[in-house]
């Protein structure tokens, strides 16, 4: 039988000396009460594990390792490399993170490290090898966390020499020495800005853009291809910089290892990617507090569950509110109920481990009195009540849900050239790739079915429609592969300028989508920025009529069916979504999406075209489904997400297997902050 | 007869090799159809021209000017100086911009060179004579720009070695070597930053304010004088670098040199002074593609047109919408009709010469997918169409073009010295000089008139108003102008603040406006910002009142008629507007300006006033006017930028020489993106 | 009798030379006219006492001082460190400030020195050793004020090379060469930043805060001990070179020596540490030249009295509007009246000397053209007439301000620990510490009463009512003196977060108020910030019932009596106001604050409670009032800042003992911006 793991992350190091043994004590005895089985532990410590350099101390760590694990709790354990001590930044300043000003850190705060220089890379391989070697086979060390948030604090791209010298080998590998292949396809000579050898090229002045302003001035002129260029080796390097870390671990243990991600939070590296190296998924994920849905959180664990297509751990997860740590301001508390229901949902939508953050509130540093389980004054209040209550729930349900597992039959794909060159050159100030990619899922799942968050790379052949929105970077390969989908029956939902570009961001001097027209059988005639209450038009599919958003592009039909065309302004009458046959599937072609406000008719029309089962719960704002199933037997877990009881009307019959509320005939009344588990049978 | 020149900027070496000669044919072809005559080539390719330090090669440009010019399209061929080689900015870092942080710019972008430079001054000055020497003499060659718009992208205050120490030579010179007067001059003795040498002076840390936060924190501190200075110095100094490329053109060539100005966009040069080099005006300018009024484009070509009193280039305008270039987004397209409609209205407001940016997409680089005639697709759409119709359009007209000109009875003052103070200490964060006197521009052409933007030293005697916005420093030798004119018959009307400070921005212990006191008959007491919602006052001139806005001024009259006095608050019945009779003509000072809202009444008081001859036409929205005069005619082009046909109501008997629409007696039925060409007989 | 001065701060040295005598003259005349007894002179005319190194000249300062003591008027003269001369920057560059980018200012603005430096330090103290040989002695000079308004300009946090080893030394003093002390205090070991030797330890990144965007980034992420003990370092040193001054001034001379203060504006200096320094309390103050209340005045004056319980001395206010200095635009005039209304409200507000900013505008520099009494045209106007009918007020009720003086029942704690702290890690991005002490200065004198703005080692006796709001870093000693205040029959009210942290910021591992709870008799269980409109929550306080905002906590009753409990969310019923007796005192205890909306009714029941006096005048928007005592007798002092007449409703019998309106019965017909005194006898 599967094992689910529950805790938190756990700093008996920042305990006051004096009071450290009675506190973790204490602690100790909380957990079992609350059922913990598992604490993550050390990934700030370097300075403890090597005091000086080259001279290692890990007993302090060991003992709470045995100690936690001879009462039934295992360590996750991290490797420190998130924040060299101060003697190698000191001593060794080419460790330090180089930003694109040319200012070199300064020690301070966190991720003020190059992950390529080679000092920095020595130092870490020989940290791990000797975690390894002391818990690689520790029978109470569940895994291995490999730094913290790689990327996090705009550590994503440095520009040190080192770095700049191994961005030109990168390209001169790419480009196999050949500066003319590189200049052409960069389109260099735009402003003449042609490269006569690959040592002239350097990172670009505008390497790292966290918002539209960023761009602005000379700065934000770079060539789109180099800056595209750099966001790809940089992503590399973070990803070889795990490998390294990976490998210094496997060399005495056989644990599995993994790092815990962000998400669509960072943007720094391609996490389908380095999703090949994990052994196993990770991320952390903090819900807002307020929130009265679960979609955000639906889609963070989405895409970590799709990296493997497996479960994944949760490593950091909110524990409350009150003073802030990132926010730069304090954090509301979360409703009574609230925080139990999020460990429930992040079970059933695929977390086998949660960890959360943190046990105990930090007194000092730069997180310093944000939230916890247990406060300052080791009082244990609501929220170690709750999380005693939600430890019981996991308990009663852990049956169910080993035998199931979560599956969908739409999925959105995600595509990190497609991220980063929506950044480099914005289409629209109100568009941005990963929120509209989080839109989308959210919009689809509020009609209640599940979605999966997939990479360009993953296996098309068990959803019904895969959504492939504003990618216009796309290799021929999966052209082919689009091609294969729909032929064996799937529909493939091209939103807005696929297929439009190459490997670099240029644009090609053909029809578009490039290469795909005979398979949309449409192309491109004139596209633009929507901005609302100026050149936002309707479109007509079907009987349904919805207000464009974001971007919408003409159509000019070779051998489509016109689906939807522009009905107001003058390009009324203009197609604007089509779709062709492919032997039993369909090749769709939107040029152009709804508005929020217009989503749910469209994308439910759509569903219903491309056979898509409906939920058998009447869908309401404040509900959440997942759905998982097993080898006979369909689990809805039914989240109300409101403060009050919500009377939920079943479409079809299902069974109570679960959880909280009544079920009355087809209404099932759930009570605020509550959820259920419903059993369908075929 | 007068030639009209009409085109593209053309960027065939942007076409990948294997498809150039096809495309350039197919261009060629599609050209000669839209009665294209002209093209703009080659201003970012010296490193095609320079490939390597001295080694010169033209071929490939000589090839596509004389293959365009036997098709019968001539070339304007631009010096390539916006962007050196990637071998000159390595060799001779010297020749890279710095900033007033001290940081020299990396290679990337363009116009990352320092004007001043003496390398790079040579090397340009190398590459203007070669230009010359192969081009300056081939017959399909219609001119020369310099550059491309000087001073983009914070490019116009190098604060280099070079620059700091040419400055310090300037002030030295301006002050005959005599640090005392400086001192005086600009008032160092304040805070104590008095100089003891002009070794000692640097140019200002803030050198470049693009935006009022910029002026925040101590760098906004330094000395007014000091940053106007540095101003005027760089402004200068950009002339020069304009007149180093002249001189070397000319070398081999009489053809006219000119460059694209960027009307007051860049604010960088004092285009009047740069004027007095070029050979013939041209102006680059990119209408709003949503706009309902032509007023921002009727401003930015008046001011083109006053330059020289003649007609200009128009060298770079908008070709639609789609991906952008420079809004750090994508833009709207135009609608149906409106480009067409905005080549007319070019050519009718004195373009000579229109080459639209640009002929084909570009695929890559900074501005890659930018709007063009042609799409990346290279099937022509309707933007194409219209621009064939525009061809036709022009070709229908041209008659009349040539035997007329653009004349006005109105023009408002533009004084660059006046701009930069204003930008240097802002009097009310919502004022802005330049948008000021567009608006004036705006307020008065929708009464239906021309109105012409010129400089200081422009003859005044064919105006019978010289209107004199917020110009605080004015040299005696323009009071004595102003005397004259109104001496003469005119009326030379002052908006606040004129005459009240000296050449280096201080005040002057005297009443203001200084010198001017006995001409306007009255003095300001007392002056201040007005604040929407906390400060504006009322004013009654006659029987319009108006709020004021920006800034407002109490009056003392001594020797005039008060012709306005406030109407609220504690300064009711206090003067604000006054007007004194000199010989035939007026002095008028206007110690506050209306809002937008009250400005027609009021204006249209004053032109009747003063004996402004009102249009034919029956002005409302969506209509704008140009007014063309023969030696025995008038003609009224008429434009109507609404979407549907307007009736125009003719106050005068007018008949229809040409364009879209039907005159039904005094109605002028004009289409949607319709124009008209109305002749009036004396 | 007390002797009050009156006049303006006076720059004769930027007159032009050859007007200079004739303006001076003038001047005088005007002054005497005006009863000027008093001007401010020479704070940045270093480079004309030391024109050369080692090269002194104050002929021309001592013609000044001299001509206008000879005409009775006194001078208080600035030394003039504020801006060393040119020479100095350029020989001794190591003498200019470093920000926190590592950038070293270069000559410009003022403030551009490092206060630390030992060069500066030394000509620093040479100059006020020469100033004090030359004019400590002569009868027409009042006093000196140090530098001006130090730590303007953020010249308040300087990181070169001396101020980051001076850090240093102060650290590890502080530490008593203990490191591990240090880590332990500042929580070093978060996040692994444990240092190994005082050595290594730098400046924070984020050195200077100004707003809550500073934070943003990797540099918002230094720990927040290191920050504020870097803040304690750089106010100390602030404080350590007035000292320098003020030894060097008294070598010749026993007049008093003072500062301008700019009470919370600057927040770079624990003004309550420097008034121990200074000899007279004296601030700088500019009123809201469209206020319609007095409490900003009220507020700023409050603190700069309680300095010292006596006097202060206004060095700078406001004259008036036109062209601004700092606000980077115009300002706007004050309304007729409001100039001399702002002149009697300081003095009865306890202002001894007032020199308004400024006598005549400055021509040029950086604050060219702002508003001063006498304009460039040099006629005097309807601001110099007010200012000589203040001089008549004064004149008639200086008898009353002699034999009176302010006095206070109720006090508001200000710390600066707090105040850092807030700003390092705010709580709520709404919230600012001193905007918030302000505010509650204005809800309670709103209700009528005066109110000490206070430091925590002031005197508590003399108060019915102390306020301590959010206070959280408070020393041990400090609770005892709570402890002993409530025993003595005070109030003492705590509004959130007061005893919670170390002097360091660090939070303690138990329940708050830390080593309180017992004197308040709850402590603190749950805490969250108030985001409008997302989590306010509303508390009953007897039949009162008030909104929350910034903050609130929720209480654990010990020992105390509920006073207050929420009234709604899922907090109901929860406490969160308390109150303890102590004596014949109380220690109340507020988890939350009211909204400005529902603050009146609130305070007004908690001064009842505590047996606060009510003044007799029915307060009412647009009426301020200040009360003063004699021996026998109580004046009211009551303004109308409003334009028009009011009726002042009187609750006890008063009598006009002064100032404008009448009183008719009961009530006080006072005009717009018109004061008057009231008498009451017991």
């Amino acid at each position: 039988m599967k094992k689910y793991y529950y805790g938190a992350c756990y700093y008996p190091e920042l305990y006051p000396e004096e009071r450290r043994e009675e506190f973790i004590r204490q602690d100790i005895q909380r957990m079992r009460a609350a059922r913990f089985n598992v604490v993550r532990m050390a990934e700030f410590t370097w300075c403890l594990m090597e005091p000086k350099e080259g001279v290692f101390d890990f007993d302090w760590l060991e003992r709470y390792v045995n100690q936690l694990g001879e009462n039934g709790i295992y360590t996750i354990l991290c490797t420190p490399t998130a924040s060299q001590p101060i003697w190698m930044a000191r001593k060794y300043p080419q460790t330090l993170y180089v930003d694109n000003q040319g200012v070199r850190r300064s020690y301070g705060g966190r991720h003020y490290h190059c992950y390529n220089d080679p000092t920095f890379r020595e130092f870490t391989d020989r940290i791990c090898t000797e975690l390894s070697r002391r818990f690689g086979n520790n029978a109470y060390v569940l895994g291995f966390q490999v730094d913290n948030e790689m990327g996090q604090e705009h550590s994503d791209r440095c520009q040190c020499t080192t770095c700049r010298s191994k961005f030109k080998t990168w390209l001169e590998n790419r480009f196999s020495g050949d500066i003319a292949a590189l200049n052409d396809a960069f389109g260099a000579l735009f402003w003449g800005q042609r490269f006569d050898s690959f040592d002239q090229v350097e990172p670009p002045a505008a390497a790292h853009t966290s918002s539209y302003n960023d761009n602005i001035g000379w700065k934000g002129t770079s060539m789109p291809a180099l800056r595209l260029a750099f966001d790809c080796f940089c992503s590399e390097s973070l990803i070889d910089y795990f490998n390294l870390q990976k490998d210094a671990l496997r060399r005495y243990s056989d644990k599995p290892v993994t790092h815990n991600t962000t998400h669509m939070g960072t943007n720094a590296i391609d996490y389908f990617e380095l999703a090949k190296a994990m052994d196993v998924s990770a991320v952390d994920h903090y819900p807002d507090a307020l929130a009265t849905s679960k979609w955000d959180s639906g889609a963070n664990y989405s895409m970590a569950r799709c990296y493997h297509d497996e479960d994944f751990w949760l490593l950091e997860t909110l524990c409350g509110g009150g003073h802030g740590n990132w926010a730069y301001q304090g954090m509301s508390h979360i409703h009574p109920g609230a925080f139990r229901q999020n460990m429930i949902y992040a079970y059933a939508a695929g977390a086998e481990v949660i960890t959360m953050f943190k046990y105990s509130v930090f007194p000092a540093g730069f997180e310093q009195l944000g939230s916890a389980l247990i406060d300052l004054n080791r009082l244990p209040g609501r929220r170690y009540e709750e999380i005693c209550q939600a430890g019981e729930d996991l308990e009663a349900m852990k049956d169910i849900l080993a035998i199931s597992r979560v599956r969908s039959e739409v999925a959105i794909v995600i595509d990190y050239s497609s991220l980063w060159i929506h950044r480099i050159k914005p289409i629209n100030k109100d568009f941005d790739y990963s929120r509209y990619v989080r839109n989308l899922y959210r919009q689809l799942t509020e009609l209640g079915i599940n979605v999966d968050l997939i990479g360009t790379e993953h296996d098309f052949s068990n959803y019904k429609i895969v959504f492939l929105p504003f990618a216009p970077i796309l290799p021929e390969s999966f052209g082919r592969k689009c091609r294969e989908y729909a032929a064996q029956g799937g529909n493939l939902v091209c939103l807005c300028m696929g297929f439009s570009r190459t490997a670099w961001g240029s644009g090609i001097f053909e029809p578009s989508p490039v290469g795909m027209t005979d398979f949309f059988g449409v192309c491109v005639v004139e596209e633009e920025p929507v901005f609302p209450g100026k050149t936002e038009a309707y479109v007509a599919m079907d009987d349904i009529r919805f207000q464009t958003c974001h971007w919408q592009e003409t159509l000019k039909n070779f051998d489509a069916e016109v689906r939807g065309t522009f009905s107001n302004t003058y390009r009324t009458g203009l197609p604007v979504i089509s779709v062709k046959r492919h032997g039993c599937g369909y090749a769709w072609y939107f040029g152009a999406v709804p508005t929020d406000h217009d989503a749910s008719v469209l994308w439910q029309q759509l569903l219903n075209n491309c056979g898509v089962i409906p939920s058998p719960v009447q869908m309401s704002p404040g509900l959440d489904i997942v759905t998982r199933y097993s080898d006979r037997e369909t689990f809805h877990f039914v989240f109300n997400s409101l403060d009050d009881e919500q009377p939920v009307s079943l479409i079809r019959i299902s069974e109570k297997a679960g959880g909280d509320g009544k079920l009355e005939g087809n209404t099932l009344f759930l009570p605020g902050k509550g959820f259920a588990i419903l059993r369908e049978r075929p």
